[in-house]
Protein backbone atom coordinates (compact mmCIF):
# COMPACT_ATOMS: atom_id res chain seq x y z
CA UNK A 1 0.00 0.00 0.00
CA UNK A 2 3.12 2.31 0.62
CA UNK A 3 3.31 2.85 -2.87
CA UNK A 4 -0.23 3.46 -4.16
CA UNK A 5 -0.33 7.16 -5.33
CA UNK A 6 -1.20 8.64 -2.38
CA UNK A 7 -3.12 12.69 -2.44
CA UNK A 8 0.27 14.73 -2.77
CA UNK A 9 0.62 12.84 -6.33
CA UNK A 10 -3.01 11.91 -7.09
CA UNK A 11 -5.38 14.43 -9.22
CA UNK A 12 -9.36 15.03 -8.73
CA UNK A 13 -9.25 14.07 -12.25
CA UNK A 14 -7.90 10.51 -11.92
CA UNK A 15 -10.06 9.77 -9.37
CA UNK A 16 -13.17 11.01 -11.56
CA UNK A 17 -11.43 8.74 -13.98
CA UNK A 18 -11.26 5.57 -11.64
CA UNK A 19 -14.91 6.14 -10.59
CA UNK A 20 -16.41 6.99 -14.15
CA UNK A 21 -14.41 3.56 -15.68
CA UNK A 22 -15.78 1.63 -12.70
CA UNK A 23 -19.73 2.70 -13.39
CA UNK A 24 -19.41 2.49 -17.12
CA UNK A 25 -17.68 -1.29 -17.27
CA UNK A 26 -20.63 -2.35 -15.09
CA UNK A 27 -23.42 -0.13 -17.50
CA UNK A 28 -24.61 1.45 -13.94
CA UNK A 29 -24.75 5.05 -15.54
CA UNK A 30 -28.76 4.34 -15.69
CA UNK A 31 -28.59 3.59 -11.85
CA UNK A 32 -26.47 6.68 -11.32
CA UNK A 33 -28.71 9.43 -11.93
CA UNK A 34 -28.55 12.63 -9.69
CA UNK A 35 -31.41 12.32 -7.74
CA UNK A 36 -30.00 8.19 -7.26
CA UNK A 37 -26.81 9.58 -6.72
CA UNK A 38 -27.74 12.55 -3.55
CA UNK A 39 -29.29 9.37 -1.83
CA UNK A 40 -26.34 7.45 -2.14
CA UNK A 41 -24.14 10.00 -0.83
CA UNK A 42 -26.95 10.85 2.29
CA UNK A 43 -27.30 6.92 2.97
CA UNK A 44 -22.77 6.63 2.86
CA UNK A 45 -23.29 9.65 5.50
CA UNK A 46 -25.47 7.51 7.55
CA UNK A 47 -23.12 5.01 7.73
CA UNK A 48 -20.53 7.31 8.64
CA UNK A 49 -22.18 8.79 11.39
CA UNK A 50 -23.62 5.28 12.68
CA UNK A 51 -19.75 5.19 13.86
CA UNK A 52 -20.10 8.17 16.59
CA UNK A 53 -24.07 7.73 17.26
CA UNK A 54 -23.48 6.90 20.77
CA UNK A 55 -20.04 8.44 21.67
CA UNK A 56 -19.51 11.95 22.95
CA UNK A 57 -18.07 14.45 21.29
CA UNK A 58 -14.61 14.43 22.60
CA UNK A 59 -14.17 10.47 22.73
CA UNK A 60 -14.77 10.68 18.79
CA UNK A 61 -11.34 11.81 18.63
CA UNK A 62 -9.65 8.98 20.13
CA UNK A 63 -10.58 5.62 17.65
CA UNK A 64 -8.55 2.44 17.46
CA UNK A 65 -7.29 1.40 14.11
CA UNK A 66 -9.96 -1.02 13.55
CA UNK A 67 -12.75 1.79 14.01
CA UNK A 68 -10.34 4.06 12.02
CA UNK A 69 -10.48 1.47 9.25
CA UNK A 70 -13.89 0.90 8.91
CA UNK A 71 -14.70 4.88 9.25
CA UNK A 72 -12.29 5.17 6.29
CA UNK A 73 -14.64 2.73 4.14
CA UNK A 74 -17.58 4.62 4.94
CA UNK A 75 -15.14 8.16 4.28
CA UNK A 76 -14.26 6.85 1.45
CA UNK A 77 -17.78 5.49 0.26
CA UNK A 78 -19.17 9.18 0.18
CA UNK A 79 -16.26 10.51 -1.85
CA UNK A 80 -16.83 7.70 -4.66
CA UNK A 81 -20.40 8.82 -5.29
CA UNK A 82 -19.33 12.18 -4.81
CA UNK A 83 -17.02 11.42 -7.74
CA UNK A 84 -19.59 10.33 -9.56
CA UNK A 85 -22.35 12.50 -9.51
CA UNK A 86 -19.77 15.42 -10.39
CA UNK A 87 -18.81 12.79 -13.54
CA UNK A 88 -22.87 12.34 -14.09
CA UNK A 89 -23.63 16.38 -14.20
CA UNK A 90 -20.05 17.78 -15.45
CA UNK A 91 -18.85 19.57 -12.93
CA UNK A 92 -15.31 20.46 -12.20
CA UNK A 93 -15.03 19.76 -8.26
CA UNK A 94 -11.68 21.66 -7.82
CA UNK A 95 -13.59 24.87 -9.37
CA UNK A 96 -17.02 24.34 -7.18
CA UNK A 97 -15.37 23.81 -4.23
CA UNK A 98 -12.68 26.45 -4.53
CA UNK A 99 -15.40 29.01 -5.21
CA UNK A 100 -17.47 27.39 -2.40
CA UNK A 101 -14.58 28.27 -0.02
CA UNK A 102 -13.91 32.16 -1.34
CA UNK A 103 -17.76 32.21 -0.36
CA UNK A 104 -17.22 30.65 3.19
CA UNK A 105 -13.69 33.16 3.45
CA UNK A 106 -16.07 35.81 2.73
CA UNK A 107 -19.17 34.72 5.01
CA UNK A 108 -17.15 33.98 7.71
CA UNK A 109 -14.24 36.38 8.34
CA UNK A 110 -11.58 35.65 10.30
CA UNK A 111 -11.09 37.87 12.77
CA UNK A 112 -15.05 37.93 13.46
CA UNK A 113 -15.74 34.56 14.17
CA UNK A 114 -12.13 32.89 15.64
CA UNK A 115 -12.91 30.64 17.77
CA UNK A 116 -16.73 30.63 17.39
CA UNK A 117 -18.74 27.94 15.66
CA UNK A 118 -21.59 30.16 14.07
CA UNK A 119 -24.43 28.20 15.42
CA UNK A 120 -23.24 27.27 18.31
CA UNK A 121 -22.74 31.14 19.15
CA UNK A 122 -26.01 31.71 18.08
CA UNK A 123 -27.72 28.89 20.30
CA UNK A 124 -26.00 30.46 23.47
CA UNK A 125 -26.90 33.80 22.74
CA UNK A 126 -29.84 33.18 20.98
CA UNK A 127 -32.69 32.92 23.82
CA UNK A 128 -31.18 35.62 25.97
CA UNK A 129 -31.42 38.87 23.47
CA UNK B 1 -13.35 31.10 -13.74
CA UNK B 2 -11.61 29.67 -16.64
CA UNK B 3 -8.27 29.76 -15.56
CA UNK B 4 -8.73 28.78 -12.09
CA UNK B 5 -6.67 25.37 -11.26
CA UNK B 6 -8.80 22.69 -12.40
CA UNK B 7 -9.75 18.41 -11.64
CA UNK B 8 -6.82 17.80 -14.18
CA UNK B 9 -4.23 19.74 -12.40
CA UNK B 10 -5.93 19.94 -8.76
CA UNK B 11 -4.56 16.96 -6.44
CA UNK B 12 -6.39 15.75 -3.35
CA UNK B 13 -3.29 16.95 -0.92
CA UNK B 14 -3.86 20.70 -2.64
CA UNK B 15 -7.54 20.81 -1.65
CA UNK B 16 -7.09 19.19 1.73
CA UNK B 17 -4.71 21.91 2.76
CA UNK B 18 -6.95 24.59 1.75
CA UNK B 19 -9.45 23.31 4.09
CA UNK B 20 -6.99 23.18 6.78
CA UNK B 21 -5.77 26.39 6.09
CA UNK B 22 -9.47 27.44 6.86
CA UNK B 23 -10.25 25.86 9.66
CA UNK B 24 -6.98 26.90 11.41
CA UNK B 25 -7.41 30.34 10.74
CA UNK B 26 -11.04 30.42 12.24
CA UNK B 27 -9.62 28.10 15.29
CA UNK B 28 -12.71 25.69 14.23
CA UNK B 29 -10.73 22.51 14.83
CA UNK B 30 -12.43 22.56 18.33
CA UNK B 31 -15.46 21.90 16.26
CA UNK B 32 -14.44 19.42 13.54
CA UNK B 33 -14.51 16.57 15.48
CA UNK B 34 -14.84 13.50 13.90
CA UNK B 35 -18.90 13.25 15.53
CA UNK B 36 -19.59 16.38 14.59
CA UNK B 37 -18.21 16.23 10.80
CA UNK B 38 -20.15 13.10 10.31
CA UNK B 39 -23.32 15.11 11.18
CA UNK B 40 -22.06 18.02 8.85
CA UNK B 41 -21.71 15.82 5.49
CA UNK B 42 -24.88 13.94 6.52
CA UNK B 43 -26.91 17.52 6.80
CA UNK B 44 -25.40 18.79 3.32
CA UNK B 45 -26.12 15.49 1.84
CA UNK B 46 -29.79 16.16 2.99
CA UNK B 47 -29.78 19.90 1.42
CA UNK B 48 -28.07 17.91 -1.89
CA UNK B 49 -30.99 15.73 -1.77
CA UNK B 50 -33.79 18.48 -1.46
CA UNK B 51 -33.17 19.26 -4.87
CA UNK B 52 -34.34 16.01 -6.30
CA UNK B 53 -37.47 15.41 -3.49
CA UNK B 54 -39.93 15.24 -5.62
CA UNK B 55 -38.32 14.71 -9.65
CA UNK B 56 -38.53 11.66 -11.11
CA UNK B 57 -35.22 10.13 -11.12
CA UNK B 58 -35.35 10.91 -15.29
CA UNK B 59 -36.24 14.49 -14.89
CA UNK B 60 -33.42 14.45 -12.02
CA UNK B 61 -31.15 14.77 -15.22
CA UNK B 62 -32.59 17.60 -17.04
CA UNK B 63 -31.56 20.29 -14.60
CA UNK B 64 -31.31 24.28 -15.69
CA UNK B 65 -27.69 25.97 -15.06
CA UNK B 66 -29.52 27.78 -12.07
CA UNK B 67 -30.56 23.91 -10.59
CA UNK B 68 -26.53 23.18 -11.56
CA UNK B 69 -25.08 25.87 -9.95
CA UNK B 70 -26.95 25.82 -6.81
CA UNK B 71 -27.00 21.45 -6.72
CA UNK B 72 -22.98 22.26 -7.16
CA UNK B 73 -22.95 24.39 -4.22
CA UNK B 74 -24.06 21.63 -2.11
CA UNK B 75 -22.14 19.20 -3.48
CA UNK B 76 -18.69 21.57 -2.70
CA UNK B 77 -19.85 21.71 0.97
CA UNK B 78 -20.01 17.79 1.25
CA UNK B 79 -16.40 17.79 -0.29
CA UNK B 80 -15.18 20.32 1.85
CA UNK B 81 -16.50 18.43 5.16
CA UNK B 82 -15.38 15.27 3.75
CA UNK B 83 -11.72 16.61 3.37
CA UNK B 84 -11.67 18.16 6.86
CA UNK B 85 -12.77 14.91 8.19
CA UNK B 86 -9.66 13.07 6.40
CA UNK B 87 -7.28 15.83 7.36
CA UNK B 88 -8.46 15.62 11.33
CA UNK B 89 -8.53 11.37 10.52
CA UNK B 90 -5.21 11.89 9.50
CA UNK B 91 -6.08 9.81 6.51
CA UNK B 92 -5.03 9.42 2.79
CA UNK B 93 -8.50 9.41 0.77
CA UNK B 94 -6.84 8.56 -2.61
CA UNK B 95 -5.38 5.67 -0.58
CA UNK B 96 -8.65 5.25 1.14
CA UNK B 97 -10.71 5.77 -1.84
CA UNK B 98 -8.49 3.49 -4.48
CA UNK B 99 -8.82 0.46 -1.83
CA UNK B 100 -12.49 0.28 -1.42
CA UNK B 101 -12.82 0.76 -5.15
CA UNK B 102 -10.48 -2.80 -5.48
CA UNK B 103 -12.94 -3.79 -2.92
CA UNK B 104 -16.40 -2.88 -4.57
CA UNK B 105 -14.59 -4.47 -7.89
CA UNK B 106 -14.34 -7.79 -6.44
CA UNK B 107 -17.94 -7.65 -4.62
CA UNK B 108 -19.65 -6.81 -7.89
CA UNK B 109 -17.58 -8.45 -11.01
CA UNK B 110 -17.99 -6.56 -14.16
CA UNK B 111 -19.85 -9.13 -16.02
CA UNK B 112 -21.72 -10.44 -13.45
CA UNK B 113 -23.35 -7.33 -12.62
CA UNK B 114 -23.48 -5.76 -15.76
CA UNK B 115 -27.04 -3.62 -16.38
CA UNK B 116 -27.81 -4.70 -12.96
CA UNK B 117 -28.01 -2.76 -9.98
CA UNK B 118 -27.86 -5.58 -6.88
CA UNK B 119 -30.52 -4.01 -5.06
CA UNK B 120 -32.81 -3.05 -8.47
CA UNK B 121 -32.04 -6.96 -8.86
CA UNK B 122 -32.62 -7.84 -5.72
CA UNK B 123 -36.04 -6.35 -5.00
CA UNK B 124 -37.31 -7.67 -8.53
CA UNK B 125 -36.48 -11.29 -7.79
CA UNK B 126 -36.95 -11.37 -4.04
CA UNK B 127 -40.25 -12.00 -3.39
CA UNK B 128 -41.34 -14.55 -5.96
CA UNK B 129 -38.08 -16.79 -4.91
CA UNK C 1 -51.18 -10.04 15.71
CA UNK C 2 -54.88 -8.74 14.53
CA UNK C 3 -56.01 -8.47 18.38
CA UNK C 4 -52.58 -6.55 18.99
CA UNK C 5 -53.68 -2.83 20.07
CA UNK C 6 -54.03 -1.13 16.65
CA UNK C 7 -53.81 2.76 15.49
CA UNK C 8 -57.55 2.83 15.90
CA UNK C 9 -57.38 2.52 19.92
CA UNK C 10 -53.70 3.35 20.55
CA UNK C 11 -52.48 6.87 21.59
CA UNK C 12 -49.28 8.80 21.00
CA UNK C 13 -49.18 8.88 24.97
CA UNK C 14 -49.29 5.06 25.05
CA UNK C 15 -46.04 4.76 22.46
CA UNK C 16 -44.19 7.18 23.77
CA UNK C 17 -45.08 5.37 27.59
CA UNK C 18 -43.73 1.78 26.31
CA UNK C 19 -40.37 3.85 24.30
CA UNK C 20 -39.65 5.47 28.02
CA UNK C 21 -40.06 2.18 29.19
CA UNK C 22 -37.80 0.40 27.75
CA UNK C 23 -35.04 3.68 27.38
CA UNK C 24 -35.54 3.69 31.82
CA UNK C 25 -35.16 -0.04 31.86
CA UNK C 26 -31.80 -0.24 30.01
CA UNK C 27 -30.56 3.53 32.02
CA UNK C 28 -30.38 4.50 28.26
CA UNK C 29 -31.63 7.97 29.39
CA UNK C 30 -28.14 9.08 29.46
CA UNK C 31 -27.80 8.17 25.65
CA UNK C 32 -30.77 9.53 24.74
CA UNK C 33 -29.79 13.05 24.29
CA UNK C 34 -31.30 15.36 21.87
CA UNK C 35 -28.23 15.53 19.44
CA UNK C 36 -27.83 11.56 19.65
CA UNK C 37 -30.93 10.83 18.77
CA UNK C 38 -31.26 13.33 16.36
CA UNK C 39 -28.46 11.10 14.85
CA UNK C 40 -30.12 7.82 15.49
CA UNK C 41 -33.33 9.95 13.27
CA UNK C 42 -31.15 10.66 10.58
CA UNK C 43 -29.53 7.46 10.77
CA UNK C 44 -32.78 5.13 10.71
CA UNK C 45 -34.36 7.02 7.90
CA UNK C 46 -31.08 6.67 5.54
CA UNK C 47 -31.90 2.25 6.37
CA UNK C 48 -35.31 3.08 4.89
CA UNK C 49 -34.02 5.23 1.35
CA UNK C 50 -31.70 2.09 1.03
CA UNK C 51 -34.50 0.20 -0.09
CA UNK C 52 -35.40 2.80 -2.91
CA UNK C 53 -32.05 3.83 -3.39
CA UNK C 54 -32.00 2.17 -7.49
CA UNK C 55 -36.32 1.76 -7.72
CA UNK C 56 -37.72 4.50 -10.14
CA UNK C 57 -40.12 6.64 -7.94
CA UNK C 58 -43.40 4.41 -9.77
CA UNK C 59 -41.41 1.06 -9.23
CA UNK C 60 -41.19 2.20 -5.02
CA UNK C 61 -44.84 1.77 -4.98
CA UNK C 62 -44.96 -2.03 -5.92
CA UNK C 63 -43.20 -3.73 -2.96
CA UNK C 64 -43.14 -7.80 -2.58
CA UNK C 65 -44.66 -8.73 1.42
CA UNK C 66 -40.93 -9.25 2.05
CA UNK C 67 -39.61 -5.54 0.79
CA UNK C 68 -42.81 -4.41 2.89
CA UNK C 69 -41.94 -6.18 5.95
CA UNK C 70 -38.67 -5.09 5.49
CA UNK C 71 -39.47 -0.77 5.33
CA UNK C 72 -42.05 -1.15 8.21
CA UNK C 73 -39.60 -2.00 10.74
CA UNK C 74 -37.00 0.91 9.50
CA UNK C 75 -40.10 3.16 10.17
CA UNK C 76 -40.57 1.85 13.14
CA UNK C 77 -37.18 2.37 14.23
CA UNK C 78 -37.97 6.09 13.04
CA UNK C 79 -40.74 6.23 15.37
CA UNK C 80 -39.11 4.90 18.17
CA UNK C 81 -36.83 7.62 18.33
CA UNK C 82 -39.04 10.37 17.36
CA UNK C 83 -40.99 9.38 20.31
CA UNK C 84 -37.92 9.06 22.69
CA UNK C 85 -37.12 12.61 21.83
CA UNK C 86 -40.89 14.06 22.29
CA UNK C 87 -40.18 12.51 25.78
CA UNK C 88 -36.58 13.76 25.91
CA UNK C 89 -37.80 17.68 25.43
CA UNK C 90 -40.72 17.19 27.29
CA UNK C 91 -42.74 17.62 23.58
CA UNK C 92 -46.61 17.10 23.25
CA UNK C 93 -46.44 15.85 19.84
CA UNK C 94 -50.09 15.54 18.73
CA UNK C 95 -49.99 19.01 19.44
CA UNK C 96 -46.92 20.26 17.48
CA UNK C 97 -47.60 17.90 14.71
CA UNK C 98 -51.51 19.75 14.82
CA UNK C 99 -49.61 23.01 14.90
CA UNK C 100 -47.27 22.64 11.94
CA UNK C 101 -50.10 21.01 10.23
CA UNK C 102 -52.17 24.41 10.90
CA UNK C 103 -48.76 26.20 9.61
CA UNK C 104 -48.40 24.02 6.26
CA UNK C 105 -52.51 24.29 5.67
CA UNK C 106 -51.98 28.20 4.99
CA UNK C 107 -48.52 27.70 3.51
CA UNK C 108 -49.98 25.72 0.91
CA UNK C 109 -53.68 26.72 0.19
CA UNK C 110 -55.27 23.48 -1.86
CA UNK C 111 -56.77 25.72 -4.54
CA UNK C 112 -53.12 27.28 -5.17
CA UNK C 113 -50.73 24.04 -4.93
CA UNK C 114 -53.29 21.27 -6.22
CA UNK C 115 -51.79 18.80 -7.95
CA UNK C 116 -48.37 20.82 -7.91
CA UNK C 117 -45.13 19.59 -5.60
CA UNK C 118 -43.71 23.19 -4.61
CA UNK C 119 -40.28 22.16 -5.39
CA UNK C 120 -41.08 20.39 -8.80
CA UNK C 121 -43.11 23.35 -9.89
CA UNK C 122 -40.71 25.68 -9.07
CA UNK C 123 -37.83 23.69 -10.64
CA UNK C 124 -39.93 23.64 -13.88
CA UNK C 125 -40.22 27.12 -14.20
CA UNK C 126 -37.40 28.46 -12.69
CA UNK C 127 -34.97 28.29 -15.31
CA UNK C 128 -36.87 29.92 -17.88
CA UNK C 129 -38.22 32.50 -16.25
CA UNK D 1 -53.30 25.51 22.40
CA UNK D 2 -54.17 24.27 25.73
CA UNK D 3 -57.45 23.15 24.79
CA UNK D 4 -56.01 21.12 21.72
CA UNK D 5 -56.48 17.45 21.70
CA UNK D 6 -52.79 16.34 23.16
CA UNK D 7 -51.03 12.94 23.33
CA UNK D 8 -52.92 11.70 25.99
CA UNK D 9 -56.05 12.01 24.21
CA UNK D 10 -55.02 11.70 20.17
CA UNK D 11 -54.65 8.04 18.48
CA UNK D 12 -52.60 7.34 15.82
CA UNK D 13 -54.93 7.15 13.58
CA UNK D 14 -56.60 10.22 14.22
CA UNK D 15 -53.29 11.76 13.31
CA UNK D 16 -52.80 10.24 10.68
CA UNK D 17 -56.39 10.74 8.92
CA UNK D 18 -55.52 14.41 9.26
CA UNK D 19 -51.89 14.01 7.39
CA UNK D 20 -54.16 12.02 4.24
CA UNK D 21 -56.94 14.91 4.24
CA UNK D 22 -54.15 17.27 3.95
CA UNK D 23 -51.97 15.57 1.19
CA UNK D 24 -55.61 14.09 -0.73
CA UNK D 25 -56.74 17.96 -0.68
CA UNK D 26 -54.08 18.82 -2.44
CA UNK D 27 -54.07 16.17 -4.89
CA UNK D 28 -49.97 15.15 -3.64
CA UNK D 29 -50.45 11.37 -3.19
CA UNK D 30 -48.62 11.47 -6.80
CA UNK D 31 -45.61 13.01 -5.31
CA UNK D 32 -45.78 11.07 -1.74
CA UNK D 33 -44.32 7.37 -3.10
CA UNK D 34 -42.94 5.92 -0.49
CA UNK D 35 -39.09 6.65 -2.52
CA UNK D 36 -40.02 10.36 -2.10
CA UNK D 37 -41.93 10.19 1.43
CA UNK D 38 -38.19 8.14 2.32
CA UNK D 39 -36.05 10.96 1.16
CA UNK D 40 -38.46 13.48 2.78
CA UNK D 41 -38.08 11.94 6.21
CA UNK D 42 -34.14 12.16 5.79
CA UNK D 43 -34.04 15.67 4.52
CA UNK D 44 -36.30 16.77 7.66
CA UNK D 45 -34.02 14.70 9.90
CA UNK D 46 -30.74 17.02 8.69
CA UNK D 47 -32.89 19.70 9.38
CA UNK D 48 -33.51 18.87 13.22
CA UNK D 49 -29.85 17.76 13.15
CA UNK D 50 -28.98 21.01 12.20
CA UNK D 51 -29.61 22.61 15.69
CA UNK D 52 -27.47 20.24 17.14
CA UNK D 53 -24.22 20.10 14.68
CA UNK D 54 -21.87 21.67 16.51
CA UNK D 55 -23.48 21.56 20.48
CA UNK D 56 -21.70 19.08 22.72
CA UNK D 57 -24.11 16.09 23.58
CA UNK D 58 -24.08 17.46 27.29
CA UNK D 59 -25.13 20.76 25.34
CA UNK D 60 -27.92 19.62 23.56
CA UNK D 61 -30.04 18.98 26.57
CA UNK D 62 -30.07 22.50 27.90
CA UNK D 63 -32.30 24.39 24.95
CA UNK D 64 -33.52 27.37 25.21
CA UNK D 65 -38.03 28.15 24.41
CA UNK D 66 -36.62 29.69 21.16
CA UNK D 67 -34.59 26.28 20.03
CA UNK D 68 -37.17 24.35 21.40
CA UNK D 69 -39.83 25.50 19.52
CA UNK D 70 -37.87 25.01 16.70
CA UNK D 71 -36.65 22.21 17.25
CA UNK D 72 -40.17 20.61 17.95
CA UNK D 73 -41.58 21.81 14.22
CA UNK D 74 -38.81 20.05 12.62
CA UNK D 75 -39.99 16.33 14.55
CA UNK D 76 -43.08 17.17 13.53
CA UNK D 77 -42.06 17.47 9.89
CA UNK D 78 -40.30 13.95 10.52
CA UNK D 79 -43.37 12.46 11.89
CA UNK D 80 -45.65 14.25 9.06
CA UNK D 81 -43.78 12.43 6.27
CA UNK D 82 -43.85 8.99 8.69
CA UNK D 83 -47.50 9.14 9.07
CA UNK D 84 -47.81 9.91 5.04
CA UNK D 85 -45.87 7.32 4.69
CA UNK D 86 -47.75 4.36 6.88
CA UNK D 87 -50.60 5.81 5.11
CA UNK D 88 -49.13 5.36 1.67
CA UNK D 89 -47.78 1.67 2.40
CA UNK D 90 -51.21 0.60 4.33
CA UNK D 91 -49.43 0.10 7.45
CA UNK D 92 -50.73 0.28 10.92
CA UNK D 93 -47.83 2.05 12.46
CA UNK D 94 -48.75 1.06 16.45
CA UNK D 95 -47.88 -2.87 15.39
CA UNK D 96 -45.91 -2.26 13.59
CA UNK D 97 -43.79 -0.03 16.33
CA UNK D 98 -44.76 -2.57 19.20
CA UNK D 99 -43.08 -5.56 17.14
CA UNK D 100 -40.00 -4.21 16.55
CA UNK D 101 -39.87 -3.23 20.37
CA UNK D 102 -40.92 -6.51 21.33
CA UNK D 103 -37.74 -7.48 19.49
CA UNK D 104 -35.25 -4.85 20.71
CA UNK D 105 -36.35 -6.00 23.88
CA UNK D 106 -34.95 -10.08 23.08
CA UNK D 107 -32.09 -8.15 21.60
CA UNK D 108 -31.14 -6.32 24.46
CA UNK D 109 -32.10 -7.57 27.44
CA UNK D 110 -32.17 -5.01 30.30
CA UNK D 111 -29.99 -6.87 32.29
CA UNK D 112 -27.09 -7.20 30.24
CA UNK D 113 -27.10 -3.75 28.76
CA UNK D 114 -28.16 -1.77 31.38
CA UNK D 115 -26.20 1.66 31.55
CA UNK D 116 -24.16 0.35 28.46
CA UNK D 117 -24.98 1.86 25.05
CA UNK D 118 -24.08 -1.51 22.60
CA UNK D 119 -22.26 0.69 20.37
CA UNK D 120 -20.48 2.73 22.92
CA UNK D 121 -19.56 -0.46 24.38
CA UNK D 122 -18.70 -1.79 21.60
CA UNK D 123 -16.34 0.85 20.75
CA UNK D 124 -14.62 0.85 24.02
CA UNK D 125 -13.74 -2.90 23.79
CA UNK D 126 -13.25 -3.40 20.11
CA UNK D 127 -9.71 -2.35 19.84
CA UNK D 128 -8.72 -4.10 23.23
CA UNK D 129 -9.56 -7.16 21.98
Amino acid sequence: MSQAPDDQSTTLQELKGRVAAFVAERDWQQFHTPKNLSMSIAIEAAELMEHFQWLSVEDSRNLGPQALAEIGEELADIVIYSLSLANTLGLDLSQTVQAKMDKNIRKYPADRVKGKAHKYTWYEGKDEG
